[in-house]
């Protein structure tokens, strides 16, 4: 039972793509095959599969066993069948931005596959782009992870906040790859989870995948991540990012900064893990990013229960928060570790 | 609607007791007339009536009604009935200090009542003393509220976690009674509550009744304390305390250690308000104090929804948490404010 989970295959020969459905974890654990446009669709608007690469490669793999039964006998037809496809899977979650780009480079893929060998060859061109997406992705997440094992030893206890594992990637995950491969080169850690309120990604997600790769995992709540750091159980703090500003300015899961200020507080290095792609150069500084807020009812009730605050309190949620590239020990992409990030260096690492 | 709850109160001429059935706060707002033995023994110990001064109050009350009630001719019998329903009503909560004391007044006031005017002098003594019990605790909450606006100013933004307003207390509370006073007094608060995790009683319970006094409140997950404070919206954070060792490091619930931290990273001060009876010079540091572990079920499943989080995986779950007094930028008693809390200045303080 101790496994990797892998979010997003591609199954029977190119004929469907399989996901694990998210929305069921942790109280089960099912997989979905998806042949159909309207599955597909489904599939990414209800967040069955979700976490920006994963939907990149899913998008990829979609595109291509929808392509495969586009019937037309020349490319200017199968193009505007293609053109189609992608327009609906990308409307499946506007704002997926991995989303487009899967679709765009499958439609490119196709047009570099018709100019090189006419008809014949466009759907070979396409299988080995979206294996290309999948692909990159996993070595991407490797690299990462690579780096991180360099920061971390033996025995050490790891605080995680939200979820950046293979559920929201490909193998290895990002926030959480140095976990799991160091679990597969015999390195016991003690992973510490934040349940990350309001949506509960650390305790649904990290800390059931970690717990079926067989790495130790303990949650928490989290407002105990301070006794935890106290008490010396934790030697380091693993979180993705959703954007890094030009100067390491940070965006990622609501409470990621909060974490941040603790560590400095108890001396604990504190990591951000996020794929080189991630440095939005165009921001200059976190207040640059702007914080998507989010329903009161994610606070107000919890997981459909009844309400457990007064009816019409005001609540208060933004999603993410900005950690200040001060707070920040350093940033580690699959190009390499950029320590005191701020604008000179992590410009320079990411040039090579 | 705009008021200040009142958790316990004798009514009907001493013949019951009224309380707020707290289990059913936020959704449903219900009073309980008890005047049965058992009826109060299941108020106590389903929590009903809940918060060590509000226990104290009800356990106050409670002798009285039922005294009223023994048929005995002479004072060794009354008080042999009177010691077993004190004791009945000490068992319902084993570990409520102030339960045992409440008895141990109302069992002393019986015999001082005997012995200055016979028989006839018993329930008289006793009336009395359970007011006066309940009158302290007031008189107390507002000391201590009177001290903490003068920490404040018109406007200000409040960060609370937990509760300790009126509901656990007499009227205005102690970590909650500036801002009730404040607000009897025309200030505007703005008050941000942490929801509190596991048990939520910031969501239930704090923002509860703030809201129903009129008072600005607005509900956030204890991730988001970092945010508000980082924004400028806050400029004081109140907490209560279940101990205080005699250095000034403070037990209270989980997750206010790591709001004081976050308080000295921006500079915000942090105030810790109880009455001086919670500071135990017998514990020397907050090392001496022993934390309560709880279920992990209070992770797992958040009230009583389908679980959140893998089956069987471990979570630590403790209940309280030590905030050094470094970190504490006073504790306000009803005796006074203690800045920068140490042993010397804290023992100087309460001597008075």
């Amino acid at each position: 039972m101790e496994e990797i989970l892998q979010s997003v295959e591609l199954i029977n020969n190119g004929e469907a793509v399989r996901i694990i459905d998210q929305t069921l974890l942790p109280n089960s654990l099912e997989y979905l095959t998806l042949d159909k446009a309207e599955d597909m669709f489904e599939a990414i608007h209800s967040l069955r599969v979700r976490g920006a690469p994963a939907i990149g490669i899913f998008a990829g793999y979609a595109a291509y066993v929808l392509a495969r039964k586009i019937a037309a006998d020349d490319f200017k037809s199968f193009r505007a069948e293609l053109n189609k496809i992608c327009d609906y899977l990308d409307s499946s979650r506007p704002t997926a931005v991995n989303l487009v780009h899967a679709t765009a480079r499958m439609k490119e893929a196709a047009k570099r596959g018709c100019e090189s060998g006419g008809m014949e060859n466009v759907l070979t061109g396409m299988e080995k782009e979206c294996i290309s997406i999948h692909n990159e992705d996993i070595a991407m997440c490797k690299a990462i992870s690579e780096y991180g094992l360099s920061l971390v030893k033996d025995g050490d206890g790891i605080l995680t906040h939200c979820n950046a594992g293979p559920l929201a990637t490909s193998r290895y995950g990002t926030g959480l790859g140095t976990l799991f491969l160091g679990k597969e080169r015999g390195y016991t850690f003690h992973a510490y989870c934040d349940e990350t309120r309001p949506l509960l990604q650390g305790s649904r997600l990290t800390a059931y995948e970690l717990n079926r790769a067989g790495i130790d995992v303990t949650l928490i709540c989290d407002n105990m991540a301070n006794t935890v750091m106290k008490q010396g159980r934790i030697n380091a703090c693993f979180v993705g990012a959703d954007r890094i500003a030009a100067n390491g300015d940070t965006a990622n899961k609501i409470g990621t900064c909060g974490v941040a200020v603790l560590a400095k507080h108890y001396g604990i290095p504190f990591y951000v893990f996020a794929p080189s792609s991630t440095v939005d150069f165009s921001c200059a500084c976190g207040n640059d990013i702007v914080i998507e807020q989010r329903s009161p009812d994610e606070i107000y009730r919890m997981f459909f229960s009844s309400p457990v605050a007064p009816e019409g309190i005001k609540c208060y949620n933004p999603a993410f928060d900005v950690t200040d590239a001060s707070l920040i020990t350093a940033i580690i992409t699959e190009k390499g570790i950029c320590r005191n990030p701020n604008s000179e260096n992590l410009a320079a690492l990411l040039r090579n």
